[in-house]
């Protein structure tokens, strides 16, 4: 099934040599293919993908307001100064169709604009389902390969996908803000599931200590039982730590938590998130060969027709998806 | 590829039988089939699926604190005033793992808890990418199936997935409050590309004509052009109204809305919204069906042995998906 043609496996092999060399103008375009799944992505993923596996990848997430963007830029501030190259993917969940971009968020980061040892790209999930995290996996091997030893991955944290792109980071950073409404505090549970670390942003506001105790409280309530379905081990509790990102006071302290939470090869934890890394890009991938085969010239006649009798309930989806496989296997 | 046992085929049709003889309880032990992906949610399905079809399916989003529950409540009431029945889905994104409600919300709607022709249910997403989209779909067909003519879902609109749910509505309905910060007004660029309505709740504090007027301009900047990607017929560009849930203001006048919008034959609109909840569906199943193939007992120890060569970096995704769809094709 469908390899890269000729040109888009030159022009792939290009920007990926590119991205090696440290050219950061093929590692933005590179992104941008793989934000739409050409056949230059996967040319250039398929040579760039094997050189991968070094970064530490962390998720940091959290419900709008909670100072995500400030904390991002804070981090990287503080990273820098220990002369580390740091790149930052700020998933972006508000646009599938025009990839609209959170404005404020990019303005604040300009700030790093000059210093090419920090890369900062938001991205869109655009098609499917499945389609941001896969994107997002491949995106950080393309920064993993290309020598940036730490990633951040920010997304807005209320959605299905955006836990799904959290929990496939090696460690996944929850921030909260004090005393947020009732219904951003019942969306905590959802995230607090998937935290290493859970992160108290703005923590010179009345009632911070509060909002942390209460968090530490939620945190033993909501610990894992053997056989509840959680298979990712968990080596312990979530820490809570105090930032304020804006001061960037507790933000070197945060460091120093996140390198001890860096993966080794023998750590269990780490292994299940780069193995649910690797599914999400495989499944997706797979899941786009299959479709591509479909809508081939020689399917989508008949999946086109499968589909529609789907939509006007004359057939059901069970027995489509049965038809339209077994029309490819 | 599998279709269900006779064990599961019979309880299945035991459960379809007894929701379209308006057994509840059979309805709601369908749903969480449904939110599980049994044997017995796909042995019902396939009997009710034909049945269904004739619901207005209308999708309730917006940000955290724009009201969504309190309209919600509101509408069921103005609806059982009229005396149809409703049913509604609250999409939760909160949790993957546990499934977690949000049960302040879950509280309110209890005040419709004796009505039998009011059926409110909660619904986690399970499972991989992709899954709530086909979850809400499926749940949809059910209740149509069983003769709830409107059927609301509601979810929160923040994320990726959720967009995706209210864009297989046949209307969507934003919802948003009166000056809200500045990282939820970038989040309305996206979600207002989904709205067929936009809702400015909670009209009665100051500043809502204003934010209604905003929106109103905002909605002729992202009037989609012709050729940019976006293939779903829009009539005309999403109404604007005003509403305060709480006092039932402004309701009445958009039930009025929701029906003008209520889908017909001929409508391409609700056509094409029909026929991307048959796609995600079948896609959700297809995808379910080559995974379920790929960890059966002959396939599970090379698929593996593949994904962990992809988490090690030993092996790239694309060459990983083409041997995966290999082994089954």
């Amino acid at each position: 099934m469908g390899e890269p043609g000729p040109e888009p496996a030159a022009r792939g092999r290009e920007l990926a040599e590119g991205a090696l060399a440290g050219d950061r103008r093929a590692t933005a375009r590179l992104l941008t293919a793989i934000e739409n799944r050409t056949p230059v992505a996967e040319a250039a993923l398929r040579i760039l993908y094997p050189q991968a596996g070094q970064a530490h990848i962390v998720g940091i997430t959290g419900p709008p307001g909670s100072g995500k963007s400030t904390l991002v830029s804070a981090l990287i501030a503080n990273v820098r100064e220990a002369g580390r190259p740091v790149a930052v993917i700020a998933v972006d969940p508000s646009s599938p169709i025009t990839g609209g971009a959170l404005l404020g968020d990019r303005v604040r980061m300009q700030a790093h604009a000059g210093d090419r040892d920090v890369f900062i790209r938001s991205m869109a999930a655009r098609g499917h389902a499945g389609g941001l995290a896969a994107a997002t996996g491949a995106a950080a091997a393309v920064l993993d390969a290309c020598g940036f030893d730490l990633i951040l991955i920010e997304t807005v944290g209320t959605g299905q996908s955006e836990v799904e792109v959290a929990a496939a980071a090696d460690t996944t950073v929850v921030l909260e803000a004090p005393e947020m409404g009732d219904e951003v505090q019942a969306i905590k549970a959802g995230l607090l599931e998937v935290a290493d670390i859970v992160v108290v942003n703005k923590g010179d506001r009345p009632g911070a200590q509060r909002t942390a105790a209460q968090l530490r409280a939620m945190l033993v309530a909501i610990a894992p039982r053997p056989g509840d379905g959680d298979e990712r081990p968990r080596p312990k509790r979530p820490e809570v730590l105090l930032t304020t990102a804006s001061t960037s006071v507790g933000v070197p302290e945060l460091l120093a938590v996140l390198d001890r939470h860096r993966p080794t090869d023998h750590d269990s934890g780490s292994a299940a998130a780069r193995l649910a890394r690797a599914e999400a890009q495989v499944w997706a991938i797979a899941g786009d060969r299959v479709r591509a085969q479909l809508h081939d010239d020689r399917h989508r006649e008949a999946t086109e027709a499968t589909l529609r009798a789907v939509a006007d309930h004359e057939l059901d989806p069970y027995a489509a998806a049965d038809r339209l496989l077994g029309d490819v296997q």
